[in-house]
């Protein structure tokens, strides 16, 4: 049986999200809409965050104001792909996400207290978003469109730009769109299961 | 059209990954087999990463003497569920990741180089293993099984004791197996697409 056999998961499925799926440096103009990335919310909303927390918080640039204010905190290499993006989302960590605990996990109402210690919180909101980020990339392939990751950008003169109220991290910037002529590179090794897992 | 319908992604899918995928409390006794793990490997091993740098190293405790090493650093509301559990992943980030880099992102030769400062690539294989995590998560319940994640562990102790070479980082503790009777608790709430997502 091969490896692909023992997945759950239909081939079609697979591919869509994984193995076929390819980081895109190019898009064609076809927009994202609102209704598709709501779809794609309330997909991967469902995925688990400790004390249910949901920490991720999502700008969507899509007017050219907003994209030329992200543009001159993006590297050079980043820049044409982000501009040529229809859009661009900026990932970011909400702090101060154990405001909503009362009502995000009820049966433990003092969950929002056991987070009192700001530095610690915001650990706890980074790994959780970025946790979330992993499940928005599989949702945004689960749209049948492609997603271009970027870490090179100015992460605190972002925040500053457009996170002002002191309450954000920013993590990651993500274009999406239908990925366009020659958006992807040849396919970059990966790791085997023996580099990666030990068993104990 | 309904939200479900402006995914590539098939209803099926959608429910096996997301809307009917539940955090498991409980397990059946049936093992997860080193196949299933390489098969949920051999997926998620595609999801992107920086520099496709891969950082993220799974520890699989399946024997009882691994299972016990572990258990005193885990908290006593976790305590049961993972000595119950057929499998415990121990989720790490290679700190030393950046060594692979000549062969994982050989266009650049000099990618290693740009990762020179500890601190840095600390920070940046933490990051970039959580996102692998959270493709993680999604591959387990792409093969049928149910993920636990837990964050109430003493990860230092962890890392002394399964790690003590000093080149890993400790993020998460992961069971995996069929769910048992009273898996999971009532499904909490989650935020609404509009106290997520904002466009400008």
């Amino acid at each position: 049986m091969t490896a692909d056999r023992l997945l759950a998961l239909d081939k079609a499925g697979q591919d869509l999200l994984f193995r076929a799926a390819r980081t895109a440096n190019t898009f064609t103009g076809e927009p994202v809409t609102d209704a598709q990335v709501a779809a794609i919310h309330d997909l991967v909303r469902y995925g688990p965050t400790a004390l249910n927390g949901q920490p991720l918080r999502v700008l969507l640039l899509r007017s050219p104001e907003s994209r030329a204010r992200l543009l001159p905190y993006v590297s050079g290499g980043n820049r044409a792909k982000t501009a040529g993006a229809p859009l661009t989302a900026v990932l970011a960590a909400d702090v101060d996400f154990h405001e909503r605990l009362p009502e995000l996990f009820p049966h433990r109402p003092d969950a929002k207290d056991w987070l009192s210690d700001r530095e610690e919180r915001v650990a706890q909101a980074r790994f959780n978003a970025t946790l979330q980020v992993g499940y928005l990339v599989v949702g945004v392939r689960a749209a049948g469109l492609a997603a271009g990751p970027m870490a090179g950008f100015d992460a605190e003169g972002v925040r500053r730009e457009f996170f002002p109220d002191g309450r954000h991290e920013v993590l990651l910037l993500l274009n999406i769109g239908r990925p366009g002529p020659d958006a992807a590179r040849e396919r970059l090794p990966r790791l085997a299961t023996e580099e990666v897992v030990r068993t104990l």
